[in-house]
C-alpha cells in the first residue's frame, strides 16, 4: 500500500472516530444535565482516573499507555468544557 | 437513564474509540516507514490541515468544530511522536 492508500484508510477511520466522539459527547451532556439537576460537581477526579485506567487496560497498541492517556486527557478536558457550556 | 448507565455507555464507547485509535496509529506507523524509506519529512502541515478540515466537516455535534479540532491536534501530536519512535 502507498502513502495515499494509508491516508484514505485514515480518513475512513477518522469518520468513525468522530461519530464515536460525538456519541460520547452526547452521553457526557446527559451526565452534565443530571449533575446540574443535583448540584453535583462536573469535575470528578476519581471518575477521570477510572476512565484513564480503563482505556490503558483495553489498549492493544501500537500506542503506548502514556500516549493513549495523553489523547484521553485532552478528550476529557473538552468533554468537561462541553458539560459546562450546556446547563 | 441514571449517571451510572451513561457511564457504562461511555465505557463501551471508549473501548471502540481505543480500537479505532489503535488502527489509526498502525496506519500512521506504516506511513512513517514509507516516509523514512524515502527520507520524506514526518511533519506535513498541509496534510494535517486537510485532516482537521475533514473531521470538522463530518462532525455532527454536539462538539463544536473547535472542540473536535482541539482533540485532533493532540491526537496528531501523539501520532507524529509514534512515527518518530519507530523508524
Amino acid at each position: 500500500m502507498e502513502i495515499s492508500d494509508w491516508r484514505n484508510r485514515i480518513d475512513e477511520l477518522d469518520e468513525q472516530i468522530v461519530q464515536l466522539l460525538s456519541q460520547r459527547a452526547a452521553a457526557a451532556v446527559e451526565i452534565g444535565r443530571l449533575k446540574q439537576s443535583r448540584s453535583a460537581p462536573i469535575y470528578e477526579p476519581q471518575r477521570e482516573k477510572d476512565v484513564i485506567e480503563h482505556v490503558r487496560k483495553v489498549n492493544p497498541g501500537p500506542l503506548s499507555g502514556a500516549q493513549v492517556q495523553d489523547i484521553y486527557e485532552r478528550l476529557m478536558d473538552v468533554m468537561r468544557e462541553l458539560q459546562r457550556q450546556r446547563p
